[in-house]
């Protein structure tokens, strides 16, 4: 039987980086999953030809509009929609379907912080796709209903979470994550225009402002019992793709380099996209472009006290569509690696 | 029986995306090709880890010296070296490997051309790695010799082919190519620091001083028995990877854009690796990163009796490491498009 | 007497850049030019801290509507504004004033040139900017209304003027110019995203159909009796600010390296702001960012019988700003050169 | 009578930056400051017009080697020399000239500090070049040696110091500080080549391995009686020019936004090169490019109990060469702003 495959918000940078990938993946070359409808709001019936001229082969299929008539038949729908919509357009989508959201609706599970951060009523937490936290591949093996985790939440958790497990830190975290601009999305914005982003650099969002702020402290949460605090700086870099995230926490003792290289190793043993660096290499964006790894590195800091942990992913793919990809090979039974690319196009 | 697969130059930007298309070739993926020797010079002893953290998959792979012997026991050999001492080690190995080379040693046939723009002696001339030149497909079937083309003359020569052949223009062609800067190769050079190239436009080696000259003629020349002549200019553009080539050349007589187009669409009908634009979308580099694709576009200026061809590749892959590929499977019986990818990486 | 200058479109890129040249203009800083009102339409009742905050000295000062009555009542009045409002606003302002018009509506001398390019009725015609152009600076000084050159306009006709008029080329030309993303303006725009123009290079209005087309052939026209054909082709490349440009034309006879740079010199010589490079040397747009300066080189193609031109401005100065500042010079009588740097920020 | 002024290093960027200041500088243009020698090592007998092509009017200067004998004779030297041999020279030069180091040599007052960084014997402490910084401006006037500091502990300084002084925060800082790739200087090195560097972000490094970490903590110890601790975490981005700095630490007690801003407001109210920003408003690179401004902002985070700092500055200018300058200035008796831009050049 072909699984059918519908991308609501085919037209933005999450859609299209589904479908670059989808068009790799095993099972689409094997004819047994098939790319069903492709639906936007503003672009409605322009092609991909015009849209996505990355994708020549699918440079003939037309944009249908995002309701959930269109999007029903399908045996998976990946949304990449503005929260809310997102929400608004899962929640009457059929029980069979396997819906995989990269908006931010239901990640988060506790109602305060959503109202808090994002201003409206909580709809509600999904299963959540990290799996490499602890717990979580259980979760999201056959799940029908995945919430894709932020692209910030996904690199801060990577590098902060076995340190945190391993009581190597206070929970106590200076985050600062560089950002590519295609986090930003495909929305005309004079603030994002080429000449504004070329040759600078913008801190945004900080002192506990950005959305995805409660997001890492929420994993950060899930693998210790003590209070987590999350200082977040995200800052707009020139550059396409690539999240870098920089972490410092108080060392709790004595920790050496080796201790804390162990911790990672083990931590990451049997995962496929996490790459603990080689001791003195430090993680670069360029590795990770359009592949689904996060390389990791950590440091001692013995003059400062501190624990420095660094990691790279490409934000849309480990950071948003990658993920999303991983979350559907685990709801349907797929090699979790499936279509998945571990190298990075670099330079 | 598995294909041993050998890489000299390994650690240059050519064997690195060589290395990167291997691991997700499907011949690689099914065990029945196998990435033996990685060769360099300065680099030997050093890890891949090290060299090409985007690979992962290798990190432990370490680089051994550029020899006969270490390449010698191999089925297929890339060699992505600077010419000369590409065709010494080349003219070295056994009748019975498959010599794929990237540099420019075999691909000129006039050996003044060569002596003129080289300023060495001539060692002959392979079969030539475009294979949507006519005839060339055939020449490359099984073939043990190959000489990859140069990346400015895959652009152009894709650009401008159909018009030649057709008649539609007077071989008197003006061609500015605008590259990104990995063209220039991996080597410690100040003119071609991020400082002095980003943020910047440079023309260099103009007025019929690049080598690239010659080549480009010859292939038009191919398809057509008038006098060609090419003014060739390229620029030198802040980005890693892509060739947009512009080019214009006198009309014949009278053409419509739908005469000229449809010259186009025939020539390039069967071709998995070209696609020719729908009217009205100009080619940009983006659509093409990380992909073995060529787009082209053609406009008829009627004001200035110009035809104008456009087109882009990515210079790593369809101008030399996804050509090398392609190449290989025509030589070894693949599918020519397995492994290439035809999606590129955008934004 | 204080000179009152005001700035419609003040909160674009345009007037952004005459301000940052006014702020170091002998004359401001002699306390003998004063900024007065800053318009615009869209940012009304904003502040330059929140605008431009390049501009920490005008922190303070709040955008104005572009109204006739808010315009008038100064002596010098730039006009920063879209193509047709621009006409629309300079046709009520008093002939006492100086206006300097950075859009096209004034530029073009042909009526039928204007309608087939810009679809609306012809406004007029006003002494065009270019100083170093044949009999122009003599019209330049002391008018009262000038039409600032385009971008492209200005980096071609530098390029080619003086083998146009020393008759060495047939004036049937290719110019293709490259162009970094501020030419696009500071408008909210998905074509010119950070994340669509980084990393990508594209070609757009190909094929006769920019509009600065004909007002490159109507600079040439000025300098040579035959009839003039231009080929033009602008680049988007991955840069703020800066356009490169190549031109090709056939050599009409022999042309020795030395006599067509003769021609260069001496055209230039007592030019402060046409910089001919020594033999060899290329030009790059590093070198003028921020600067008024147009550098030129010039090359003998022996082998295509073509001559290339190619030179280097900054878009927003010599292109824009700049260009208006040395007509407001040239205008008020001040030294031609005054608050112009010559000196590029590099790298 | 007329200053002479001599710059060693002057091919590499902070020389080239050095020069184009002067250039400008009103004691130039009134030719009271002469430019004297320029010197290098690798680019002896080189033009200006081959190495610093932006800057025009020195085409036809040469180089010359970096020795005492060429460099004695000037009023000013200003060494723009890598550390080590910039002491060698400067222990050469006459007590009567101005020593302006742009070099590590003479910035630490701790002799253990500078033998565990720098791996060599310390050769002494001149007066350090922030002018801001309290006491400084003082040691600065007149004075016949200065160290000009380091770009990192610029922007971190100007930073944290208000913060620290009034004792918000424990002087336990984490900063990360992103910078544009001249940074790293002029030298062939294929790390810093464009096609590593563009579309790519890397830390380096860390964990208080570079060599401004001890620099920014002895900044910091000057106010405040307090154990200082840094982490310091430098990050390189694809931009040509600009540092942009973050800086937490723990807030000492119940500190209001309005608090915080005051303290800020107050430290620089005097100060022409640091612009306290509008509240709500972040630093942006792209403000201060080419300007010797310093853009600072503050934040509460009340939620992690932090204080979050942030600053931008042009490395090549405000990080080096403008400091020089305005040292240059304070030692001679010039107003302290001359020849200093305060507007960036942006987009």
């Amino acid at each position: 039987m072909t699984i059918k495959v519908a991308i609501a918000g085919a037209s933005g940078y999450a859609g299209g980086e589904i479908l670059r990938l989808l068009l790799n993946h095993p099972a689409y070359l094997a004819g047994e999953l098939e790319i069903g409808a492709l639906t936007a709001s503003s672009t409605v019936g322009s092609t991909l030809g015009e849209l996505m001229p990355h994708l020549p082969q699918l440079a003939d299929r037309v944009i249908e509009d995002t309701t959930p008539e269109v999007l029903s038949g399908h045996d998976v729908v990946f949304l990449g929609l503005p929260h809310g919509f997102s929400a608004e357009i899962a929640l009457q989508l059929g029980h069979d379907v396997t819906v995989i959201d990269c908006a931010a609706d239901f990640r988060l599970q506790n109602a305060a912080d959503w109202e808090r951060y994002y201003g409206s009523e909580h709809q509600g937490t999904w299963p959540y796709g990290i799996p490499e936290m602890p717990g979580h591949r259980e979760q999201l093996k056959g799940a029908k209903r995945i919430a894709v985790p932020g692209c910030f939440p996904t690199g801060a958790t990577l590098a902060l979470l076995p340190a945190v497990q391993a009581g190597l830190i206070e929970p106590n975290v200076s985050v600062v994550s560089i950002t590519g601009v295609s986090g930003a999305g495909k929305k005309a914005n004079v603030a994002m225009l080429g000449a504004e982003t070329m040759g600078s650099l913008k801190a945004y969002n900080v002192a506990g402002k950005h959305r995805h702020t409660p997001e890492i402290a929420q994993n950060l949460a899930e693998v210790t019992a003590e209070k987590v605090t999350v200082s977040f700086t995200p800052v707009l870099a020139p550059l396409p793709r690539g999240i870098l995230t920089t972490a410092t926490a108080p060392l709790k003792g004595e920790v050496t380099a080796e201790q804390a290289r162990k911790v990672y190793e083990d931590f990451y043993a049997q995962e496929t996209f996490v790459h603990v660096l080689a001791p003195g290499v430090q993680p670069q964006t360029q590795s990770v472009v359009g592949s689904n790894m996060c390389h990791v590195q950590v440091e001692v800091d013995a003059d400062s006290g501190k624990l420095l942990l660094t990691s790279v992913i490409d934000n849309l793919t480990k950071g948003t569509a990658g993920a999303a990809i991983q979350c559907m090979n685990l709801s349907l039974g797929y090699a979790e690696s499936a279509g998945l690319p571990q190298a990075g196009v670099a330079p």
